[in-house]
């Protein structure tokens, strides 16, 4: 009796922790017995993580470096869930290892504000507390999104700009990073031609791939979401865009899901990007409807082009984009599952890249 | 019969373009015959504006001077609207008269920093279009809430930090003025207080009346969002928090309403109280009952403490907080109302502050 309730509320809401729970116990056998479809399904779900490499139009002698950057992420971050790791874990272990390929806009290759420097923003938000911790406008540091974690975990805040969190990363040990080190051929290039009066650096941007993000949810049904960016090219010195900005950059709650985006950053602050998504699920839409709701608002309301990477807690996972085209990787039950183009969905074996290739198109 | 469909448009949404437009036609003597009692709403409920002093612990001593600067506030913004000045006008002009009065921790009389300094956030939001301006930890400014307007109309930007909104500054002609000018006696006091090892930087905050804000809805039906503040008491350096993040320090969309929040900035990031309070009313709460859902949502599920004032673009308003107090005034259809407890609804005359006060609790 008991155990058919336990089993049946996990049904309905399809919460991991109920179910696990019930998988702790004495009821696991009634339980698997019951309902073996489920079990299956939930075995299958998590974990689950899914990372992005920015939206726009990449140039096609830059599409096989960028996919090839987010599948590695994927899987770095698919492993340390396998190895037991926290969604938080995860997402910032693939965030770090796009921060450290120069072809995206984060850490090294970074594009550069309008004074040739290198002025970065990270976020991360973890689910299950909404913890969160952000740096903007930070400068001379190899991964921010790691600094960002140290501000959630070792501060009072929730974010540190510019000097101050140069000043909080000197007090946490970490080394500062000579600014010619983050600061790639292509970067300087692209930043000269936009000093021109006449360039138009926001179609620029669009042109590059730029900001990088995850969301995973781990085996315990923890969601949690990282974001990092260079910027805007040639923004304004201390210029702060989405990334940093709570419900902008980056959202993440255990009752509703997790988001990164990316795409044109005033467009989506002013549309609260991330939150609003999140809404959209709140309200009973999946993953992909609501990412594909919130792009179509950020598109109707400020005619701001995007992509963003989804998950609710059970594992349902998006990757969508408005934008020509967003590098993305997932990675779900031993799959790889990744893309460039709408309707891509391009899978192949975790374990094993050159097992054939299963091209699929929505 | 086509004046009875405008009407009825009208009187259906509350839409005050709507109805202007109308009333600007020959279906103006129609309407108002069909319609007298809604034409009275009308030109009761527009402008409007609503102001807050920070929510907490006021001591008994500073209560009068806060409620004082409040309703100067009010009727500064109120007049700013009367004189025919847009929703946004009002917001800056409320918030600079509130920067400008020691007795608040925004602009003079800000907060310090651990090492004693004044780093101050702010930010604008215009219902018309979703833009934005926020600066965050800037030094040396009088008034952030009119930098931050600068940023939203003079830049492709949203948010300037720390040094580049410093640059900013001077390329636009505001002069810096000494720090030593921006720092109260009683600011000093609480900074030296709250370096004692034992200190609770949080709890003290809740005792000092803090963050400034306004909303406004204009004759024309647009809403406009401001909010100003020097942080939290004893902060870290490069401390950001829900002030200058869009969502979270404010919001503002004519399709729904305005928000400007105060409390414990952390907690307020965590749930992006602006955006959610807004997103309430598009479920059809009213500003009130959207205020009370958003502050106890805080609270429930961060512990957090603070308040808000709202606007419809209706006209309908709201000032609520779960703190012990809040300092807040509104003015609307020559009337001011002020209060600093929970339930109080004082009302003045906006000309004559010496007719007899109405006293109202809920």
């Amino acid at each position: 009796m008991r155990c058919g309730s336990v089993s049946c509320a996990a049904l309905t809401t399809f919460e991991p922790s109920l179910v696990r729970n019930a998988l702790e116990s004495v009821e696991l056998f009634c339980f698997v017995a019951v309902y073996p479809a489920y079990w299956c399904v939930l075995v299958a779900m998590l974990p689950v993580v899914v990372v992005h490499g920015g939206a726009g139009h990449i140039p096609n002698e830059r599409a096989e470096t960028s996919c090839t950057g987010v599948r590695a992420a994927a899987r770095g971050g698919y492993a340390v869930l396998k190895g037991g790791g926290s969604a938080m874990d995860a997402v910032v272990e693939a965030v770090t290892l796009l921060e450290n390929n120069p072809a995206y806009n984060a850490g090294c290759g970074s594009v550069l504000n309008v004074k040739g420097g290198v002025e970065m923003d990270a976020i991360v938000m973890d689910g299950r507390t909404l913890d969160s911790g952000a740096v903007s406008a930070v400068k001379r540091i190899a991964n921010p999104v790691q600094l960002a974690r140290l501000v959630m975990e070792k501060t009072s805040h929730l974010c540190l700009t510019a000097e101050g969190a140069s000043e909080f990363a000197r007090a946490m040990g970490i080394q500062e990073v000579p600014e010619e080190s983050l600061i790639t051929d292509y970067a300087r290039m692209r930043w000269k031609k936009n000093l021109d009066p006449g360039s138009n650096p926001v179609e620029c941007q669009m042109g590059k791939m730029g900001t990088v993000g995850a969301v995973a949810v781990d085996t315990e049904g923890n969601v949690a979401c990282a974001t990092s960016t260079g910027g805007m090219i040639n923004k304004m010195e201390g210029r702060v865009g989405d990334t940093p900005c709570i419900g902008c950059g980056g959202y993440a709650d255990n009752q509703s899901g997790a988001v990164s985006p990316t795409g044109h950053g005033e467009a989506i602050m002013k549309v609260t990007l991330s939150r609003q998504i999140l809404f959209y699920m709140e309200q009973g839409k999946s993953a992909q409807e609501a990412a594909d709701e919130g792009l179509a608002y950020m598109r109707e309301r400020v005619q701001g082009l995007g992509g963003v990477v989804v998950v609710d807690p059970q594992g349902a996972w998006a990757a969508r984009f408005s934008s020509r085209q967003m590098a993305w990787a997932a990675a779900q039950n031993e799959l790889l599952h990744y893309g460039l183009y709408a309707g891509e969905d391009i899978m192949q074996s975790i374990q094993d890249p050159d097992l054939p290739h299963t091209h699929s198109q929505e």
